[in-house]
């Protein structure tokens, strides 16, 4: 009898894939999983379903793991697939976590619990820490999630020593969204050695992430634009990496002169010729049409496409 | 066939419940009911179970359900209970509300989604309206939760216009905890005379608010000091009501020097000689020891203490 052991780990450019939604706002299984399928024949090493830009907190811990287990039994591979996990609650976490796990997932994207502010390192450790012994599986591999722009509560420095310490082949890296390249060139250079693999959490920091010995990027804009991103990602010592990057960032800026959220869904209902990919829970708002032309004229004056979408 | 109607509304002084758990960080239901029935005993009017002081964000939907069932179950009136119901995810705020509703709760104390940050009105709004509408219930009684120290996301005074436009019937209230007098007085100006019973969130601002209009106090301080805040409610217009505030304020600002929801549970251990009330979830962390000491020596220097607790 083996024991089992975790997934492969993956590098590379990772989508925090949107979720859509029916009119009467109940997950959309169909079109995730061919959003889903898309973005891994168009260049996404991996999956990170359920995370910031996926609305994954708009959505109850069941609805998660329905979506879930629909995207493996549709063909996704369970390999490919890192779902964020974390949650407010415990209880909430280690349930998906165990579930992910369980499924064959890559991995977890592990938010700290974030309605508490001002919460201590000795806190945020034994929210990680708890979490990985009630999980109990030797398949674990959770990639903390440092995002403190939305969370509030980061990871800190002290909290990934402790665990990596205590933790070894549980705690497989980082997504850092702290949008500070001297955060992440840091966990590089800290934590890299230690087999800890760290994830720009935007294709803005790509080229710097790969030249500081990182894994990839797990980055909202790899939902529209994965091809040019997972090619700069391959070719990042190559003479022109310098100017793909720009062309990459040019993209972003132009995504991110709205609400990341709906300008990516108002981006994929454009390019599929599918209105109903608009659509976003409460608290969020769709793009007003002003803003679609804005955003569709930008990205029109960039030359970017989407290929093949929706097929 | 009568139709079903919201209970009567509750004023005076509201406890958001500490909540026990056991050693496993479970919850703990036999000691909740006892608190429960203590505080009902000692002065409180009603309890808002699952508020931001009873860790209500780090328990499970299925958790605070059970907990609120065993709560009924017990003998603790349902009209007496405005448990906490909002959560990131609307499927999840709509099942606890409508289950609280169900059950006959007086209301529910709804935070907005508090995930996303600098989200617009117009999505605040929509989170409670499409709430509203979900439960579908003539017996809602919704209490806005304001605390943005916490939550961060707040409830816009132009939100609440809206609603209580719209849903005039299901809106019943606010408790303000963002800790500004200026906002609270501005509240009761601005909404009092519609029939929006605006609660402090903080006993601090209990004499100030009856004297705006307001309806009492929804205060984590109630969880150890009912009597005292209670009789200041049914007395403001006494002629002590100035020297009854200042000695509320002097336990709260003991209480208030340490991370407030463990300060809370040290203080019901102790007076109760239970030592298991101490236990909080990550990421909360217990008081040392050092911090008990002074916290206890600040309580018995003013006197302070907690009648027939565990009784």
């Amino acid at each position: 009898m083996s024991i089992p052991s975790a997934p492969p780990r993956l590098r590379g450019v990772l989508s925090p894939v949107v979720t859509p939604f029916k009119a009467d706002l109940s997950p959309d299984a169909e079109r995730f999983v061919r959003h889903c399928q898309w973005l891994l024949a168009n260049g996404c090493a991996g999956l990170a379903v359920f995370g910031t830009n996926s609305e994954a907190n708009s959505l109850s811990v069941e609805e998660r793991m329905v979506l879930l287990e629909q995207l493996v039994q549709a063909g996704v591979p369970a390999a490919k697939l890192v779902p964020g996990t974390g949650c407010c609650a415990l209880t909430d976490t280690v349930r998906l976590s165990a579930h992910a796990t369980a499924l064959g997932c890559a991995g977890v994207l592990m938010l700290p619990p974030f309605y508490y502010k001002g919460v201590t390192d000795e806190g945020v450790y034994r929210s990680f820490a708890e979490t990985i012994e009630r999980v109990a599986d030797a398949r674990l591999a959770v990639y903390l999630y440092h995002i403190p722009p939305v969370s509030q509560v980061g990871v800190p420095f002290a909290v990934i020593e402790r665990l990596l310490d205590r933790y070894p082949a549980a705690v497989a890296g980082i997504k850092d969204s702290s949008g500070d390249w001297s955060n992440t060139a840091a966990l590089n250079e800290r934590f890299g050695a230690r087999g800890f693999d760290v994830f720009a959490g935007s294709e803005t920091f790509l080229l710097r992430n790969m030249s500081a010995g990182g894994a990839g990027c797990i980055t909202a804009g790899a939902n529209v634009n994965p091809g040019p991103i997972d090619r700069l990602f391959r070719n990042w010592q190559a003479p022109d990496a310098e100017k793909q990057q720009a062309a990459i960032d040019a993209v972003r800026a132009a995504l991110q002169k709205f609400p990341m959220i709906p300008a990516l869904k108002a981006t994929i209902a454009h390019y599929a010729g599918d209105p109903e990919w608009r659509t976003v829970r409460p608290p969020l708002v769709e793009l007003t049409p002003t803003q679609e032309s804005e955003l569709f004229g930008a990205l029109q004056a960039l030359g970017f496409e989407m290929p093949r979408i929706g097929v």
